[in-house]
C-alpha cells in the first residue's frame, strides 16, 4: 500500500498515528495492521466513502475486550448510511412486513434503511413491482440463510474489535455472493424451463 | 427530466433522436419515453456507467415482438461488466460449486462473472471465510429464491423488449431488497440470540 495512502487515511482520522521511531520513520504495530486491512476491504469491496468509514472506525475505538451486540449493530448501521433516502410510504411498508414476519427489529436496526430505500426505488422505477406477500416469501428465506449464518450456538469468539471487524467483512463480502448466486439460479432456472417447454412442443418433422 | 439529460443520451447514442416537427423541436413517443425510464433506471438505481448502459440498449435494439431468452441473457450479462475481475481460482472455486449443486451454466452466463469476483473479494479480504460446503448452503436458498421468483408455469408475457427490460430491472431493484432483507434478518436473529443466552444465566440478585 503506498505511504501516501497511509498519510491520507492518518490526516483524516481512520488511522492512529504510528510510534515515532525516528524523525522520518514511524512504527506500525499488528492493531495498525488489522485496521488498515478492515479500511482497505471497506474502500475497494463496498466502495464506501471515507465518512462512512470513519464511523465504522469510530465504533472500533469504543469497542473493548468483551464482544458487544450494542457495538456490532452501531457498525453495521453505518453501512446503510451511504444509502439515499427512503419515502415515508416505503418506511410503512417495510413496517407491516416486519410485523407480519414477527421481526422485532426498530428503524435504528442496521438494514432498516437500505429495505426502505429499496423499496422506495421500485416504487420509483417499476410501480406495483411487488406485493407484501412476495415480499413476506423473501423474508422468509433471509431468516432461513441468517439461521445458517448464525447457528443457534453462535458465541462470538475474540475481542470486541474482531467481533466488529468480522460483522463488517461478512455483511460487504458475502452480499456480492448471494446477489450473484441468485443471478446464476435465475440463469439455470431459465434453461431448466427453457428446456421443458422445448420437450413438450411437438416436433414438426 | 432536463433536456440536457436527453441530448446526452441521445449523443451517447443510449436513445434515438425524435421526429423533429420544427428546427427546434422533436416529437417524442411512448417507446422513447419507456426507454429514457430505463437508462435512467439503469443510472440512478444500478449506478451503471453509460457504457454500459449502451450495452443493455444494443441488446433492446435487437429484441423483436417475441420474448428470446437469448436476448435476456445477454442484457443481464452486461450488468455483470461493471464488475472488478476475478482470479483463475476463484473461477476454479465457482466450477466445483456449480458442478455440486448441478447447475448447467457456462462462464458466459449472467451471475458468473460476479460470482468468482466476489470470491476473489473474499480471497484477498478475509481469506479462508467460506468453505465449498458453506457456498453450497447459499446456493440451494439462492435456488428456492429462484424458483419462488421464476415459477414452473413462467411464460414470458409482453414483447421481446419488454421481457429484456422487466428482466434488468427485476435484477437490479430486488437485488437490494434482498440483502437489505439479509441485514435485517440478521440483527432480528441476534437479538433473539442475545435475549435467549441472557435468560439462559442464572440472575446475580
Amino acid at each position: 500500500m503506498p505511504v501516501a495512502t497511509i498519510k491520507y487515511y492518518i490526516r483524516s482520522g481512520l488511522l492512529p498515528r504510528g510510534r515515532a521511531t525516528a524523525p522520518n520513520q514511524a512504527r506500525y504495530d499488528e492493531s495498525h495492521l488489522a485496521r488498515l486491512r478492515l479500511i482497505r476491504s471497506l474502500r475497494e469491496v463496498a466502495d464506501l466513502p471515507v465518512a462512512t468509514i470513519a464511523e465504522v472506525v469510530a465504533v472500533l475505538d469504543r469497542a473493548e475486550d468483551q464482544p458487544d451486540p450494542g457495538h456490532v449493530a452501531a457498525a453495521l448501521r453505518t453501512l446503510d448510511d451511504d444509502i439515499a433516502g427512503a419515502s415515508p410510504e416505503a418506511r410503512a411498508v417495510v413496517d407491516r412486513l416486519l410485523a407480519r414476519v414477527g421481526w422485532e427489529v426498530d428503524p435504528d436496526a442496521p438494514g432498516y434503511r437500505a429495505m426502505a430505500a429499496a423499496i422506495t426505488a421500485i416504487d420509483l422505477h417499476w410501480p406495483g413491482a411487488y406485493s407484501l406477500e412476495g415480499l413476506e416469501r423473501y423474508a422468509v428465506i433471509a431468516a432461513e440463510l441468517a439461521e445458517q449464518e448464525i447457528p443457534d450456538d453462535w458465541d462470538p469468539v475474540g475481542t470486541g474489535q474482531e467481533a466488529v471487524a468480522y460483522a463488517v467483512l461478512g455483511t460487504i463480502l458475502f452480499e456480492p455472493v448471494i446477489v450473484a448466486l441468485r443471478r446464476l439460479a435465475h440463469a439455470d432456472r431459465h434453461r431448466r424451463l427453457t428446456a421443458a417447454s422445448r420437450a413438450e412442443r411437438p416436433s414438426v418433422s
